[in-house]
């Protein structure tokens, strides 16, 4: 571990973290044995291609002792500090010293004769000097220390003795781990992001865009996420709540292409390439990078269909195929045949399209619907793109089944949308985090955790009333590393669908442009900010490594902390899902494996409201009015002042 | 599924079995798929070499349709009938006409014109027909179709039409699994059996103990299994229980090897090999295998202590080094030296011993203290093995740590000793053989349990008299479809441990002979006798598949069922693991998944009393008195007569 089927595809870590590895290691028989995490860094390249990765770091094995833990289980950790790819294996033999050493204290405790034994010893340890080439002091150490033996006296074998003989242990019968395992690190925003998406014709023109970064920045949030800005097509053109477009309305983004440009285009509507240039530098400034959609899929205006009919599929009649999943018809729509006798063309031109936005400044993309083209694809593409842009993060949009999402992951997505959206019990969320936090999953699938989108607003949205609103929000901001909202329908909680049962906005900014009164008084900006801020001061809600869930011996109470590896940040959330009804329980903490001492008082700090408890054991009460706040989001002090603490005590 | 390790180890089946394939498959976008399993026998051999394996068995794929489950895996089966290696693999392809039926049934029932989509059918039934070499009816069928379709009547695609598109299908962008996956096919005496351990000499000579065959075979054993036959070494020759020997005192057979010879000699006190094959023979007449055990260790007078002492570890007094384990130390053993530079002799010499007995007409072996050997030793000596005797079973005496156990296994060992003989609580017993009956363990691991062996009189047995002794039979005989016994210690209920904590016997077979009163009116041989008639009659108890466990509602008592595939034959079988008190419970079965019907009363027929229950429902109450019988088997009966059966009734 962490190995993904096989080593078919590599694990997923950022810049920064440590990739834990465990294995079974075991040999016949109950010799000692010893083994070492061997791993090194593939590209070493920072930001930029490196024409020449650093001296030094390529091709060379580092290595790190590995310890057992119960059961024949060996683990160690390296970290990884380099975008690119890092590989590492395992290697391990058996260690004669070492099992000599531990029946020897045996025989002495049992009162034997161990003239024997220490010849043996005396001969082990020459050896080992035989093979110091590199070292005359460690060699002479270990000549010296062979006589001594052979005088009588027993060496302590797990002081320098120890150390010498470990590094100068005979390999010759090693066993290595017959792969190099795979993992590659990407940027640290792959790990850790805070969404916002917006459509920019709904504010204007980029420039206007421009003058709302501060805020979005004030709000907390490090993406801006703009659906498609290329020109739109004409043909078919969709008008508001999917009706056909009468005259001057402005139709779909994902139309992609007319006369005015395709995928490497903007609308002129939005401004100029220029412009969005300058959006993306000013965004930069504010610490937030823009992503763009990628929809690889055409309006029948677009001029890959003149230019590049043999892209597409044809009906009969010579006409070129739109999309459709009977008996629904999407005729604003032509989809690219990925199996295209042109296909290495179609794909290079694909490539291509991601390669200028890259060149724009553009480090961050959303894709469509990837699970409707060929995984080989997009396993492709990226490993292309990462080539000479290590450092962009692609979020997968596939809502579809499990296993297909899986599959996007492994390809090389750097993180996924999710299910999350569905889950709104406190059992159906524990149930699906929790086999998101398994491994492999957690391995190659980095959760990106959406309330909304402008295709999704669900049935808790839509009747929970601001509750519900503030619920997912505190939900998805801390179950998940990265998390999103559309906004602002989001945080004005826009909540009219367009017909029962559906999951369609009224008026959906997909096919008109919407006025938003973003200083709202009603508008839950506040709490946005507020759980931002408190994701970026606290770096147990930055990773999806440390989630566990705890009792509430309540149903409609979700309780669940997130900590770092040391425990010396410990955040529990308690959400009550319920977003008409007051609820109370008991939250039970597992005190030990959070770093808390069982016997002392601990402060509970809730973050959002600032209160400070005092709490003790292992077992909290704890009372949520949906209509003050929906959920509490604790940090804890483990150390709490007592009179042991006042000087005069002592 | 069933793949072991990536594909490094074989799965194992026996002869008569059936293999269930399992595949998770799935492709971009909506289109359907189809799937086959492909499977082909390496080598069909049977008992003896095939210098020519029969025509048309081998490197001819056979393909089996896969059937889709849920969540995108796929399952289908082919049945073992060969002993030898089976590989399998799975074959799996876009279905452009099933995508096309499937969606052309959407486009009518939403009244659309289909006059485009019936000519995109007629052109891929007429592509078909030109895959149609073979069949010229065939191809004619299909184009006839086509013209159909071009006149505007849709055909129904589940019928004989998808029928042949499916055998014409273009399976050129198919895709193949990377890996043949194996499947080791042995006797089926691999997967059944029912083991009696003695020791030969407290019988007599080999004509003694085969006047004992009869009565063996009456109790219902199938395999007859001896320790070591071969002369025992002098030198610190052990005697009775376990102190330096006197003069007559004859030793532990497993010291091998004298004067007299080693592992390819007969101890001269118990016969022949003359006499050794004669009793195989007499032996196999009454359906009972002897099976030998393979001690690859030697006494100091062991011939090739003096022919090869290269085999040895020397110690640095030029003394071959004994076994021990400090401060232990074993001084009439000397252990191989697997690792010596003559390794390759000692290997070949080693394979020629198990040939040599195999050439005696020796089926089976019990091999000692495997995990003291290299796994890579045992790996090449059972495919030697097996590539001139396929039908060799080997039991794997290795109670060591699980994951060793395990890789043992994996190595090839048909059968495993278990930690069954610890294992004496009911959640013990539950959780132990829940981990044996999970993927992949049992593809792989075959347990073979015993209550009792020359070197395990456990605390329960020492303790728990008569009861304890009947209910640890039941366990084993019922739990396994493979068990033993070490008698006649077990069924005379010997249970004098040699001291206070020890797990040795009084006064132990292993040093020492011992005259046992095989007649004795309070021997468990009855019970033994009608246990083995049960796992004989019933198919459930044949295999170690098909075992659940359900609740009782009290500890004491352990439930659980095996049943067939097709629930033909399902027996429950009800433990009280307390010696000592009578327990009563609800036992709860799943009905539905035990093919009973709910809403109807079935018999339980307890099989060991004879007694006959009418059960209703899931719930059913039992009440075990230890000091009557700690054990209850039934078998379900699920067609209860009612007055709907009498013909005056209808």
């Amino acid at each position: 571990m962490p190995e993904i089927d096989g080593g078919r595809f590599p694990a997923k870590r950022s810049v920064g973290e440590t990739v834990t590895v465990e294995a079974d290691i075991f040999a016949d028989g109950h010799d000692a044995i010893a083994a070492v995490l061997r791993y090194r860094v593939l590209l070493p390249i920072h930001g930029e291609v490196a024409a020449q990765p650093p001296e030094g770091l390529v091709h060379t094995w580092t290595e790190v002792p590995m310890a057992p833990l119960v059961n024949d289980r060996w683990r160690a950790e390296f970290p990884v500090t380099e975008l690119g790819t890092y590989v590492f294996t395992v290697e391990s033999w058996v260690d004669p010293f070492e099992t000599w050493g531990r029946q020897l204290a045996k025989r002495i405790e049992a009162g034997q004769d161990i003239a024997t034994e220490l010849e043996l010893g005396a001969r082990m340890i020459e050896h080992a000097a035989s093979r110091a080439n590199g070292s005359a002091a460690d060699a002479a150490r270990l000549i010296a220390v062979s006589k001594t033996l052979r005088k009588g006296s027993s060496p302590a074998v797990d002081g320098e003795i120890g150390q010498l003989m470990r590094r100068y242990a005979d390999r010759g019968a090693a066993t290595v781990y017959a792969r190099e395992v795979e993992v590659v690190v990407e940027a640290a925003m792959a790990r850790f992001s805070t969404w916002y998406e917006l459509f920019p014709r709904s504010v204007g023109k980029f420039p206007d865009v421009e003058r709302l970064l501060p805020d979005i920045a004030q709000m907390g949030f490090d993406v801006l996420y703009f659906p498609p800005i290329h020109p739109i097509g004409h043909t078919q053109r969709k008008g508001a709540n999917n009706r056909p477009a009468t005259a001057g309305e402005p139709g779909s983004p994902w139309a992609i292409g007319s006369e005015e440009g395709g995928h490497k285009a903007v609308h002129p509507e939005l401004g100029t390439l220029e412009d969005f240039r300058h959006l993306v530098q000013a965004a930069a400034k504010e610490g937030i990078d823009v992503a763009l959609d990628i929809a690889f899929q055409c309006s029948p205006d677009h001029p890959y269909t003149r230019e590049h009919p043999e892209w597409f599929k044809h009906r009969p009649d010579g006409s070129i195929q739109y999309a459709e999943n009977p008996p629904k018809k999407y005729e604003d729509i032509y989809p690219f045949d990925f199996e295209t006798e042109s296909w290495r063309e179609l794909w290079q031109e694909l490539l291509s399209i991601v390669l200028f936005w890259a060149d724009q400044g553009v480090r961050v993309f959303r894709v469509d619907n990837p699970h409707t083209k060929p995984f080989a694809f997009w396993e492709w593409l990226i490993a292309e793109l990462r080539s000479s842009h290590p450092d962009v993060v692609l979020l997968s949009e596939a809502f579809t089944r499990p296993k297909v999402m899986y599959r996007l992951a492994k390809a090389g997505f750097s993180q996924s949308y999710t299910y999350f959206a569905w889950r709104n019990t406190a059992y159906e969320l524990y149930q699906y985090f929790t086999e998101l936090a398994q491994p492999p999953i957690r391995e190659f699938f980095r959760p990106n955790l959406w309330p909304n989108t402008p295709d999704i607003l669900t049935e808790y949205l839509q009747t929970g009333g601001r509750p519900a609103f503030q619920a997912r929000l505190i939900l998805a901001a801390t179950l998940g590393a990265s998390y999103g909202i559309y906004g602002p329908a989001f945080e004005l909680m826009e909540n009219r669908a367009r017909e029962q049962g559906s999951e369609e906005y009224l008026d959906s900014e997909k096919y008109q442009t919407r006025k938003w009164n973003r200083e709202s008084p009603d508008s839950l900006r506040e709490l946005v900010t507020i759980i931002n801020r408190i994701r970026h001061e606290n770096p147990a809600l930055q990773t999806d490594r440390g989630l566990r869930f705890h009792p509430t011996e309540n149903d409609q109470l979700l309780a669940y902390s997130k900590s770092t590896p040391d425990n010396a940040n410990v955040i529990l959330t308690v959400v009550n899902v319920d977003p008409h009804h007051v609820q109370r329980g008991m939250v039970n903490l597992p005190l030990e494996e959070l770093g808390i001492e069982g016997d002392r008082s601990y402060q509970a700090h809730e973050l959002i409201s600032g209160a400070r408890y005092l709490w003790n054991g292992p077992r909290n009460f704890v009372e949520i009015n949906p209509h003050s706040m929906p959920g509490q989001v604790f940090r804890f002090r483990r150390r709490v002042r007592s009179e042991h603490d006042f000087e005069y005590f002592l």
